[in-house]
C-alpha cells in the first residue's frame, strides 16, 4: 500500500544526521563528526544517588503525569540561572523542554507559516535547518565573519524579506565556533525589535568559555519580548536526560506550551527533578569548572595540532569555547570528498556543507574535540593533516 | 510587539485540557475528571532500584544522546510484546517515543497536509483532537455505538472524504470506555487497506482488562502495513517517564524518526532503560496483575453506586476495562452546566462535549475510576447522583 505522506517531509531525508552517527557507530575510526560531551564527564555516581532518592521519596508525583510547564523547583532554578544572566524572568516566561532542540521545534510551529521567512546564520546548527524545513518556510542565510553575524546584511535581509525570526547560535556557535561579538549583540536585538522580528537564541555552549571574557545573552537586551531564549543541560549535565528550557515572553511561551501538550505532553519527570537536585545541591557550578578545564585542555592540543600538522593555508575560525572548530580550507578542495578518504585512514568529521542552508562552501569541515582522548586528538589530527596535505 | 504566529494555533487555546487540569489540583474536590493512573500504583522502590543500579554500570552511555530510534535491548522487548499479540515485527518497524500520544504527532506531521481529511470516533480523545487541529485538517468523525466504530458510517464517510487516516482508539476507548468488538476488528483494517487509508491503531488501555475475553489487536490483521499502532507504558508502569512506541511499517517509521529528530532527538535514555529492566525482569506482567485487580475492584465500586444513586434514564456504556465510564444523560441537561453545580458540592467529571470533534452531546460526561480510593468514589459518586437528580 502507498504512502502518501505529507508535502513537508519532502525533501527532508535526515541523511545528514544519519550519517554522522555512522560515523561515531565505527569503534576503529577517530571522530571528530559528533558533537556529544565526554561521557567521563557524566557526574553518574551523583545522578545514581539523586535518582534513587527522588523516587523513593517522591515517586508517587514523580512517577505520575505533569504539567506540561514542568516542575517548579527547577522552573524556579531557571529563572535563578537567567536572573545570573542578566535576565528578569517569571514563572509565566519559561517552559522546560525536552532538550533545547526541542525549542526549535516549538518556535517553528508557533511561527511559521509556509513561505514564511525566516532568517539563519550561515553557517548554522544542521538539525535546526532540517526541523525548519518540516515546517515549509523559505529560509534565508544572514552572511556572518570571526565576530558572528553581518549587522547590515542583517538589516539589509529584514527589509528585503520581512522575516518572521532569526534563528542565532550566539555564543560558540555550532558549526563555527564563532561568538557573536559584545558591540553587536545589542544592536542586532535592536534592529530586530524595531522590524518586529523575533530572535530564537539558542546558547547551548555560553556555559564552556575557556578564554576570554563572558558575554551577555540577547535575551538580557530584550525590552519587548523580541528574544526566546533556549537553554540546555546537555553540555553541563547530561544530554541523554534530555531537558533544556525556553524563556521568553508569556503569551509566546503559552503558545510553546500548547504546542508542547502534543509532542510530549511533558518532559520526563524523574530527569527534571534530577536536574533540578543537582543545582540545588550546589554540585552544577563546580561540575562545569571541571568540564572547562578538561574541555579547554583538548581544544588546546587540537589546535596545537593543527597547527603543526595541518597546510598553513587552512583557516581555523576562533574559538574561545564551546565544543567545536571550524576550518576553511583552500577553495577547490572538496570536504566530501575528503572525508571519504579519511574514512580510509580511520578519522572523520563532518564536511561543512551540511550546515549551509543552501549547500555550497564544499572546501569547510567541522571537527569536535570534547570526545575524544586528548591521546586520539594527536593522532587523529595527525592523520587527517597528511590527509589534506595530499589533497593538495 | 506584536506576536504574529502561525495560522495552525488558530482556535487552539488548550482549554479543555487546562480545565481539567484545574480540576485535579484542588485537593478538596473528589475529581473524577482524571485520565491518571493511581499513584500507589506505581513501582517506585523497583523503579528506584534500577534508575540507580543503570545509572551507575551504564552511565556513560545512558546519559550520553541516543539514537532517535531508541535503545535496542528496549526495541527487542517491544517486538516480543506485539508478538504475544499476534503482531510480527521487526526493528525496522519500532520506534521508541516519548509517550504514546507523541506518536500521534508523529502521525500528523507525517501524513497531514492541510486540508487533507482524516477520521476520527465519535467520541475521541481530547488530547488527539487538540495535536491534529494544529495540522489543519478537515476533521469527520465516524459514528459509533456500544460495539466501537459503525462500518456502515465508516465506508460512507471514506468514499465521500477519501480520508488520509482513521484515528482509533480500540479497546476501553477513551473516553467512552468502549471497545471495538470482535467481528468488526478484521472488518475495519480490511476497509480501510482496500480504500488505501491508513489507521492509527491508538492503545493504551488495553492490557488493562477486568472482564471479558482479551481481543486481537487491529495491527495483527495488517497484511500490508495499513494500521501504525501506538502503545504505552503510561498505565501499566509510569506515565511520568514518558516512554511508548510505534508499530508499522518500516517506510511510516522512518518518517516518524525524521519527525521526532526536530521533537525531541530521542526518548530519555534512562527511562527507556528502566522500562527495559523492569519488562525484561519479569516483574512487568505480575505488576499488571496487580494494577487490573484494584482498577476492576473500583469500576466495581462505581458501577455498583452509580445503579444505586443515580436516576434510572442515565444510560452507562458497557466498560471491561480501562480508566473510564461514560454517561449519557437525558436529552436537555447540559453537563457543563452541571458541572459547576458539582464543583460547589466538591465532585468533578470532564463533560463529554470536549470529546467530540464538532461539539454538541451535551448530555454527556466521562468518570475516571482508576485514581480516587474506594472510599471517595462511595462518597463522591453518591454526591454527584444527587447534584443529577437535582437538576432533571
Amino acid at each position: 500500500m502507498e504512502n502518501k505522506f505529507a508535502e513537508r517531509l519532502t525533501g527532508v531525508d535526515g541523511s545528514a544526521t544519519r550519517e554522522i552517527f555512522k560515523l561515531l557507530a565505527n569503534p576503529a575510526i577517530i571522530s571528530f563528526a559528533g558533537g556529544n560531551p565526554a561521557p567521563e564527564s557524566f557526574p553518574k555516581k551523583d545522578l545514581a544517588d539523586f535518582a534513587a532518592d527522588i523516587l523513593m521519596k517522591s515517586g508517587e508525583t514523580v512517577l505520575q503525569y505533569g504539567t506540561t510547564r514542568g516542575i517548579k523547583p527547577l522552573i524556579g532554578e531557571i529563572i535563578k540561572l537567567a536572573e545570573a544572566d542578566g535576565i528578569k524572568a517569571a514563572e509565566e516566561n519559561v517552559l522546560v523542554i525536552s532538550g533545547s532542540s526541542q525549542g526549535i521545534e516549538l518556535m517553528a510551529k508557533s511561527f511559521i507559516n509556509k513561505g514564511d521567512t525566516i532568517l539563519v546564520e550561515s553557517p548554522t546548527f544542521v538539525g535546526a535547518l532540517q526541523t525548519f524545513k518540516t515546517f515549509q518556510p523559505n529560509m534565508v542565510a544572514v552572511d556572518t565573519d570571526d565576530g558572528g553575524i553581518l549587522l547590515d546584511d542583517l538589516e539589509k535581509k529584514i527589509k528585503q524579506h520581512q522575516p518572521k525570526f532569526l534563528y542565532v547560535i550566539p555564543t560558540f556557535q555550532n558549526p563555527s565556533g564563532v561568538t557573536l561579538v559584545a558591540d553587536r549583540r545589542k544592536k542586532l536585538v535592536e534592529i530586530c525589535a524595531a522590524n518586529g522580528v523575533k530572535v530564537l537564541e539558542d546558547d547551548p555552549y555560553a556555559s564552556l568559555r575557556y578564554s576570554g571574557e563572558p558575554l551577555k545573552p540577547l535575551k538580557s537586551f530584550d525590552t519587548d519580548g523580541t528574544v526566546i531564549r533556549l537553554m540546555s543541560f546537555s553540555k553541563t549535565i547530561s544530554p541523554g536526560l534530555r531537558v533544556g528550557a525556553a524563556i521568553g515572553d508569556a503569551e509566546i511561551i503559552r503558545k510553546f506550551e500548547i504546542c508542547k501538550q502534543g509532542i510530549d505532553v511533558h518532559t520526563n519527570n524523574l530527569a527534571q527533578a534530577m536536574v533540578y537536585e543537582y543545582i540545588h545541591s550546589g554540585k552544577f557550578q563546580p561540575h562545569i569548572e571541571e568540564i572547562k578545564a578538561a574541555y579547554k585542555q583538548k581544544r588546546d592540543v587540537m589546535r596545537e595540532m593543527i597547527a603543526e600538522y595541518f597546510p598553513k593555508n587552512v583557516k581555523v575560525s576562533p574559538c574561545d569555547g564551546g565544543l567545536f572548530l571550524w576550518l576553511t580550507l583552500p577553495e577547490g578542495i572538496n570536504t566530501l570528498d575528503l572525508l571519504k578518504t579519511a574514512v580510509t585512514q580511520n578519522v572523520a568529521f563532518v564536511p561543512g556543507t551540511h550546515f549551509f542552508a543552501h549547500g555550497g562552501h564544499d572546501n569547510t569541515l567541522r571537527l569536535n574535540f570534547s570526545m575524544v582522548s586528548e591521546a586520539k586528538i594527536r593522532e587523529g589530527i595527525k592523520t587527517l593533516g597528511g590527509v589534506i596535505t595530499e589533497s593538495l
